[in-house]
């Protein structure tokens, strides 16, 4: 099997892993109860618990045999009356505790702290518990904190690296960023002697490449966490807790201020500025400032709402045999 | 030279090849008649087989200078008489076999089975006649049946992997999907304790990256084509026969049925269920359910003729010199 | 530090590198004047050059306060009084050539040719000074010229590459492209016996795929650059001193002219020709042509200002109440 699972785990066990709002009336039946894994909605057993967090899939709380879902308060009179009800606004971060306690090492083979065919040159530092996978590459000079984690093929130069972070398989981070002067006499590359500055708990997905700055340095804030096949321009500066999904491409020089969420394959213009709590629908194309909190969508990006018009507006007027309004003379 | 090749083909050994409609006209002329190399139409030569299969060339059937030539019956007079014809229906699976005969293996230097640089845990299991490449890394439990070949740089992990697959350079299997709780406490990721299932006859692009499942498993069918630096989320499920064109990106969980075609760069969204046949332009943004058999296009995608009449539309649109309509409120 | 530095430069060695259009000017008072570094405009100082190519930092060039400035004649104006205007029409080559002279080598570690982990085939010719980094792959009968750069991961097969090129570390040059039949009796490979043909000073982007030619080649020429996460599908031919953005993908068969530029995730269809000096904005989708010199933009690609009429026109439109236009019956 590819997963080693804590044998089990009480009830009493799950209440302190997460705060439910029906901990008081959980704890006093807790004696006795015990889960032995956590499970797919449609699969969970008596023995399991389950977890619900798409309102798409509603109708599989009604048909759930789990011994103990957890739900959103709004969906409790949903499950079924045997299933144990574990009640919580943020219910997928108490099932990822709760499958954190029942895997707490989801990985085999990595109990070697760096794979002899990792080459790590001298001059870079390491730091306590960090483990460097098959063929990795880390360049000189390169530092990276505590309890790391860096995958089989992944290359990592000109980079400060903070503690508990974990590089994908095949990211490359660190490279020089697309710089150079083009014309008739041909390209001249610009010298790249920015770094890459990443904080801590920042997860780089597989095969994404994050290019060291220029003149200044690219960064990445603490608790960031990037998808696979994402690609991050020199000097981008990037804050706390963003979440950037696949296929994502950020140009040159954008800031993203804290909490900046990017969906699957939006691409965002260089030298912009993507202020606190931003959001873009996937596939947004980017090309001006977002303000704090602000959604958008499309292509060129504008806020979401907009973009919802102009998509059902954009349906009615092909139904329409001509389109009407005055010739432009242009 | 790259490629080792056939010294000659008959024209009987050609017709054993493929089903051609004038095969039994062919075989009286067979004898004596003999193949050297499989060319472009452009640059095919007497002693050469060529082959026609885009509309878009109609002019070069005409110039046409090979000994044969592979084209659809509806394309036959156009051929200069000196040529002979092979006549079929689907020329590109005609030509694909006897290229195949005359390029029994067109990649060298593999002839060694495991590359030395290659690192497969001892736990891992590889079917008879499986080629592994340089500085690969297979992890424990993964299981790969017969004659695959995996390429130079490839990663496998979390994975059940049929036979006769081949898994191209720089490809990321089996690696934790992109899932975790985020909030002002920052993220705290949910194990991802699912595998990747891979059937028979599948092909996994360069640099391409399959997450493993979360509670469930990714599952990849029999016989479908994926290209390069393509992205497949946790627990997408494909069937037999699609063909998934470069850069696409697949969110969590989606369903594709058996022989669906995605074009390049195409996004879909997670948790949808694209059935039998259906098919998406290069570039779309699928965002709903594809019905069977239906080809859809845009951002977001809407059934492919309504496409082209959006298209048309804002073309129209983009010349006039006010868009008229009542003004909204809001 | 990540990067060696030349200890300083005088302002006769400036004149030396870049023309000026003052530098009649300037060498007059040459004597005596150093610099020890090139820093970014916000933060260069009085030992510091600095440049100014983006409009949109006009501001910072009034706070200014390097010891010289390299800006376009026009802004001239702008810098403060004591700082030196190193006048030219082309301020981003003339600090790419300075900042060479200060950073004649920017890359630490590499200073030992070919890295003992690299695997280089017996048959692979590889040019005098040419460098291979670390798990590099590089297959049988390719050749590659002389002062090359290969970073660590990258895999090489069935290519030959002229001089002083670049490839960045895991980018995957010459595997098969994606060719094959496909119908209900599953899919038929055809064999790729093309090759890839790189010009001299091509930079190729990390984790980049370009796949080999099916019967003819893939051909990149001299001075072109290519991004990170590009993909270039089997039989592409690109010219000269084109300029190919991150996660473009251009499909089989297409050819770009010379100059040609492609925005960040362009997408291009398969058997396009795109003419001298097209420009596409980034995200477009190209099914069509473009001729020489014309630059387009959106999904499908349309003539650039035609592009922003649309967006405009549909902003509008989201506007109204509701489309107005006769029905269309179908």
């Amino acid at each position: 099997m590819f997963f080693e699972k804590a044998e089990k785990l009480s009830l009493a066990d799950v209440l302190q892993l997460a705060s439910f709002e029906n901990a008081d009336a959980l704890k006093e039946q807790a004696g006795g109860i015990f889960f032995t894994d956590v499970k797919a909605l449609t699969e969970a057993g008596s023995e399991d618990i389950a977890f619900h967090h798409n309102e798409k899939y509603k109708s599989q709380i009604t048909d759930c045999r789990a011994g103990a879902c957890i739900v959103h308060p709004k969906h409790k009179d949903l499950l079924p009356q045997n299933v144990l009800p574990l009640l919580t606004s943020t219910p997928q971060r108490a099932f990822a505790a709760i499958s954190q306690a029942f895997y707490p090492e989801e990985i085999h083979g990595t109990q070697e702290l760096i794979h002899p065919t990792a080459v790590i040159h001298p001059t870079a530092e390491l730091g306590k518990g960090t483990r460097v996978g098959h063929h990795v590459y880390i360049g000189p000079y390169v530092r990276i904190g505590e309890l790391c984690r860096i995958d089989a093929g992944a290359v990592i130069v000109h980079t400060h690296m903070g503690a508990k972070c974990h590089v994908y398989t095949g990211a490359r981070i660190g490279q020089a960023g697309f710089g150079f002067a083009m014309d008739e006499k041909g390209p001249l590359n610009i010298p790249q002697i920015g770094r890459v500055i990443i904080g801590n708990q920042v997860d780089i997905g597989a095969n994404t490449t994050i290019d060291r700055g220029s003149l200044r340095d690219t960064v990445i804030g603490d608790g960031t966490r990037i998808d696979n096949l994402v690609q991050i321009g020199h000097n981008v500066q990037i804050g706390k807790g963003c979440i950037i999904v696949s296929q994502v491409g950020i140009a040159g020089s954008t800031i993203l201020e804290d909490y900046v969420a990017l969906g699957g394959q939006v691409g965002v213009s260089g030298h912009l500025h993507l202020k606190k709590g931003a959001q873009a629908a996937a596939k947004s194309g980017i090309m001006r400032d977002i303000e704090p909190g602000q959604t958008v969508g499309g292509i060129p990006a504008v806020p979401i709402r907009q973009w919802h018009q102009q998509n059902s507006k954009l349906g009615q007027l092909a139904k329409t045999r001509r389109v009407q309004g005055d010739k432009r003379e242009g």
